[in-house]
């Protein structure tokens, strides 16, 4: 461990350059090289996370449980719930990445941006504005969660495993918010202009 | 998928039986008999998540990357971390279970309950004080984090992988607070008494 | 009055030592001895008030008007109302020290520690949920009390007498937590263990 | 006890009439006279407070060991907390009726008005300004309460029982303003003109 | 540009003097008269608008705009949202001159206070109540703002235009607040006693 | 004035179309032709406050006289003002237009982005972070505005009128974020790509 005496401001976690590509264990440096293929670029996400591979391994395995598996919810709804608690957090990164992905999934150029400004003023239906809003109680007051919450979502159709995705997407990105906010994450240049088309 | 509009009220999330244990992939099955066959009784969170394999595979190894390894803090100062962010979370299985756990590894009865409450009046050091209001602001208001708060943690010694692992633990339990509430997870009555003699 | 410019850290208000029990006025010596008989040991709220014996004499007459009269509330719900605002105050004493008294007085050893993390997922009835979030709005946000929150209790079955005795608990207990939070006070060891057996 | 079930709602707490005074204990109906006497009305929180003779006998014991007591702090800068903390608390009665109080004690039309809307505006000294701000910490986050708020008060040349006075005033009005608040008390027209001559 | 390294604090925004009436533009001198010829006395946001000509023409024909036209909403009404959006931003200046201003057109000497200190407590109708909830809702959060809340205005008996009227009221007064507190404007000692007799 | 108890919720405030060009005054049609001769498209601001002539012309006058003139801050600066305070008041309209103005202005893709999530992450100076934090203090917490924040604008080197136009766009845009929201104005399609290329 760095003796943190000896550390100057620039060493700061935030400031802390990514790890060499070579050093890295096969299976972290290989699923790297798959999203740089697939994307062209390597989402900060990844180099950021590459620091530690066993929270590397976590964390996609959680990403990729709850992100790319089949569900009540759609792949673009998943995302809506990312951007839009995202911004209550204040999450660059996320924000920026996710709303990429959004528009992209979503096949909207403007969705993602509405969110995350303002979710009442999207354009969005009455069942999604509900399965946000539950999200955002999820993700920034959990421990007011009551009966009545559910029966909302209830009422607008959703299934008892479509709540536990609703509710653990949210919690999913209060863990990844906070890691980008802490690592001082950016979003790379490309996730900006992506899908806006 | 349940059809959410034949389900009564007895039937929302927080009110799921538990799985039966029998049905369990091999591996989920092992980890739980093996914290029985320690503990002597299983620890609610197992069981939540035992609804979702791969959720539960990623939730305990995240959980065992940051809380079992070699680190720069104490095992009890990283509990020490989850019970104060988790009152400031309102997760009443987070404080309980982990403040019986907390008790133990600082072989300390009084502890965990000065932190559930009010941190600032516990006993504690400096760099503990420190460590914990990095901790919580993290866990509350992340997108406000600066360069200041990395020195004042610099100051009382933490190097640059302690600054990681305080975030990541409060990040952590960022995502636990918000499944155990999403849930209504609630603490085995052992918890309570744990370590207190 | 001494010369504040002549005090060094240690004499600051929460540092300061006990009065001696000799030198105090009959009538408080007398109650701290009796509440030591009957409890075997003194408190540190009576020491702490012993300072100020005029503050003494009123602020207990008002708890034993308000905790100890018959009341349409039994002893052990006015104590559950303590737990609950004491915690939301962030009160480490009355939080701890009333807790064990909660635990006592409704025979339940565990009901204290849920009150004390999130009310809302502790085993009370719904009449009783009612009575600690009306308390809870006057001990947080009473500008705020309207109609409707009078008529809650109503519905729940509440009389006249019980609601000002709901709300003068949470009162009263405003102005005990922020006496302990003024005056650094501790609880006792022996409370964190009360009643738990 | 009245049967709430039967109660309409005219029969709220905050609509209760007041008490016959002939029926009031002979200590409580003196004090009440006295008051009246010299002040040419009877400020509603003695009529209010009447329907609890033990309630009353505390509350005033309490309020005259601080407010009426020889202190560091001037007559006038106790009631400057009353007004200051007050409005901080929305509480009508005690900001307009002590209000009224500070204009006298102070010999000053406007202070009152100034430290209900804003403190920070108000002509007062860097050393009450210095004072206010702490009895608002203990008004709203006494939680938060740490060495360096003493200090600040120190280096402003508070003794320790200065801290003690402004503290327990904070805290007794803590407990005044949510009573007011409870009972819907009103402020007597009076007090609204009252030294602003 | 004045050159800020040379400034020293008396120098700062909030004590700049009042700039030469001589040297103000004709149609701003003479409103300055003319509200002096009316009035007795130069209400100090005059004076300080006067610093900026262009600004000062725009901010009293946006005034004038909304507060001197025909209304759905009574001089009175409009003036009450002035003091209670105004109150909860903390402008000591809008309180105290509006709240003269209201006195004089309620022809009501208690109003103002009791707008100022808590809304909920005053007399007023709840046609009234509803009209300054919806105000401070777009004062303090107009993100917010929902379907729900209009429709609570129409069963009030608002029109369409009303409704304009009372957000266009409270935001103006969040820019007019802001720019108080900005350049610390002071409320004119007259104000405080108008309309009390 | 319309029959507010005939109105159906397609009526409500945020549904009103927007006025007829023809009928509305020379003077507004004008500045309307103009702005859409320039940009392409006719902004939505100006047909929502094209309902209301006077306030139109009041707003955009003082619109310009603090965005357009020359100032100690460049015209993206006040942009940046613009966008990062319109977050904070969820205004999507402003967000979302301001954000194209000040990509053009500051010849920066990404900058309005940053801003709008976290102005703390955004690639600025010192002295603009300063200048935003001011801006955000003005805008969310006026009352609190103490010397230390003009000393800490002076230190950075704005001058006297610098921190007048910093705080004023603040103030004008807490005015245009509510009306925005009061109105329901959408942000036109064309500004979410303009500058982006």
């Amino acid at each position: 461990m760095a003796d943190a005496t000896e550390s100057d401001e620039a060493e700061l976690l935030p400031d802390r350059p990514p790890p060499d590509l070579a050093g890295l264990p096969e299976d972290i440096r290989e699923r790297i090289l798959a999203v740089q293929e697939k994307s062209g670029f390597v989402p900060n996400v990844f180099l950021t996370f590459a620091h530690r591979p066993a929270e590397f391994r976590a964390f996609f395995a959680y990403h990729d449980a709850l992100m790319e598996k089949d569900s009540g919810l759609s792949k673009a709804e998943r995302e809506m719930i990312v951007v839009t608690t995202s911004a209550a957090n204040g999450c660059q990164y996320c924000v920026v990445a996710h709303g990429a992905i959004l528009r992209i999934r979503a096949k909207n150029p403007l969705l993602a941006d509405q969110l995350a400004i303002n979710y009442r003023k999207a354009d969005i239906t009455a069942r999604q504005r509900a399965m946000l809003e539950f999200a955002l109680k999820v993700s920034q007051d959990s421990a007011s969660l009551e009966a009545a919450d559910y029966q909302t979502l209830q009422a607008h159709g959703f299934a008892q495993e479509d709540v536990w995705d609703i509710g653990a997407v949210a919690a999913l990105f209060a863990l990844s918010n906070r890691m980008a906010n802490l690592t001082g994450m950016r979003p790379n240049p490309e996730f900006y202009t992506l899908g806006r088309g």
